[in-house]
C-alpha cells in the first residue's frame, strides 16, 4: 500500500471543482482511493460563514452562559447558535460541546472550524459529506478516471484515547467497513466480532501524510490497496440503540 | 509513505524472538516504523491461558450472572475472572464488559481474545506492551537495524462509530503523538487543538494491510514516513481527569 500526497493545490474557493483540481495534479488509476479533507470540500461548497449571520436563540444564549460559567472563558452565543444549527443532538453541553451533526458524525462543536477560514469567521462541515464524495467521484469519472473511491475526512478526538486521528465522514465507491465475521483463524476457529472500519483506517493513514497548518496537503491518493472480496457494509456511525456511551452521556450532567 | 506486510512468519510460540523472525523476513532501514500485532507479541511472551487456571471469586460469579441475565447467553465465570485479573477498572459491566487494562488501554473484555489461540482457551494482551515494543526494538538494534520505531497494535471498537480499527497499545523509538499547537494555518491563524495521535494512525494504516484470520499478517513495515520536527508527547491513554466519557460511564448503569 502506498500513499502519495496531492501537492500544489491552490487555496480552495466556493464553486471550485475539486475533481478537476486534483485530477490535474496527480495520477489516478482504477482501484485507487482518494482522500479529501473536509476543510477543502467545505470551502468548495461555500460552507464558510460569519458569526453575524446567526441570530441568537434563548437556547444558544443559555448554552454559551453555561460554558462561560464553567470554563471561565468568554463564549460567543452566536457560535453556540451555529453549533445548534449544525446539530441534531448535543451529547455533552459542558465543559465543551460534543454534538451529533445532522449527518451522524459526533464531534466537538459539531465539527465547526475556527482556523483555516480566510475572510470568514467559521467553516462548517459539508452538509452531506457522502454526497460530496459522490460528486467528486462522478467528476473524476467524467474526466476518465474510472473506479476511484473517494473519502471525505475530518480529524477528530475520541473518548479514552488522547489526541486526534483522521476519520471518514463521507465515502463513495467503496463500502465503509469490511466484515470478517464467519472467517476462520489459522486454527480453524471462528473470529470474534470483526467489522473493520476501513474508511476510518484509510482516513487515519492519509492524515499521516497531510499535515495540518500552512504546509497542509488536503488530498492523498492511496495506491495498491484493495478492499478484498469480503462482505462490506455502509454503516459508519453507530445506531443510537447500539451506542451505550451515548446512552450514558444522555443521562449524565457535568457537575464540575 | 509505503506499507509492506512482513510475510511468511511462522505460528509464534512462547519464547520466540520476534525481532529475529521479522528481521530475517523483511528489509528495515533507519526511520522505518515496524508494527506488530499484539496477538503475536502475546504468544511470544507466553500470554496464553486456560480457563481452568482461574479460581472464581464472588465478584466474577456476580459479573457472569449479570451478563447471563441481560444477554440470555451462557457466560463462563472463569472468563469473567480472567477479565477482572487483567483490569484496573470496569467502565461497563453489562450488556458487555468494557475494561481498562492495567496498562491503560480501554477495551471490551480487557482485550482478551478467544480466537487465534491454538491449544489454549484464551490469549491475554501483553502485560506491558510498551516494554514489549522496547524489547523488539532493542532486538532489532542488536541485529544492526538501528533507529526502527516499533508499535504494538490491537484492533478495537470505539464509541459513536461502528466497527473496529487498528490502535497502538505500546510503542518505542518515537513519540505517541505530534503536537501542532501553536502552528499557524495558511492564513496566519493559530490552529485549534491539534494533538495528532500518530501511533494510532500508523496502527490503523497497518491494519489495512494485515487482514484478520487465517491469512493474517501480523507485522508491517512503514517506509518513507517521518515524524517531522514538531514536539511530541508520550500520552496515548487519556488521564482519568481528562475523560468525561469515563466519568459519565462511572455514574451510569445499564438498565435494559
Amino acid at each position: 500500500m502506498e500513499l502519495e500526497p496531492v501537492t500544489d493545490l491552490p487555496e480552495i474557493r466556493p464553486g471550485d471543482d475539486l475533481a478537476e483540481l486534483i485530477a490535474t495534479r496527480t495520477t489516478l488509476e482504477p482501484g485507487d482511493v482518494l482522500t479529501v479533507a473536509s476543510t477543502v470540500v467545505s470551502k468548495a461548497e461555500g460552507r464558510t460563514a460569519d458569526l453575524e449571520e446567526y441570530p441568537v436563540s434563548g437556547r444558544a444564549r443559555e448554552l454559551a452562559s453555561r460554558l462561560e460559567a464553567i470554563t471561565g472563558e468568554q463564549k460567543d452565543p452566536r457560535f453556540a447558535q451555529a453549533i445548534l444549527d449544525e446539530s441534531s443532538e448535543l451529547l455533552i453541553e459542558a465543559p465543551f460541546v460534543l454534538a451529533e451533526t445532522r449527518f451522524g458524525h459526533i464531534a466537538p462543536n459539531a465539527g465547526i472550524d475556527r482556523s483555516n477560514v480566510p475572510g470568514h469567521d467559521i467553516l462548517l462541515l459539508p452538509r452531506k459529506p457522502t454526497e460530496s464524495a459522490e460528486r467528486i467521484r462522478s467528476g473524476l469519472t467524467e474526466r476518465g478516471h474510472e473506479d476511484v473511491a473517494v473519502i471525505v475526512t475530518d480529524t477528530c478526538g475520541r473518548p479514552f484515547r488522547h489526541g486526534q486521528t483522521g476519520v471518514a465522514i463521507g465515502w463513495a465507491g467503496m463500502p465503509a467497513s469490511r466484515d470478517w465475521r464467519g472467517e476462520l483463524d489459522r486454527d480453524g476457529h471462528e473470529l470474534g466480532v470483526t467489522v473493520q472500519s476501513v474508511v476510518d483506517e484509510l482516513a487515519a493513514a492519509a492524515n499521516l501524510v497531510t499535515g495540518e497548518g500552512a504546509g497542509g496537503v488536503p488530498a492523498v491518493v492511496v495506491r495498491d490497496w484493495a478492499f478484498g472480496d469480503l462482505e462490506g457494509s455502509d454503516e459508519l456511525f453507530r445506531a443510537v440503540e447500539d451506542d451505550l456511551v451515548r446512552e450514558a452521556l444522555r443521562e449524565w450532567t457535568f457537575d464540575g
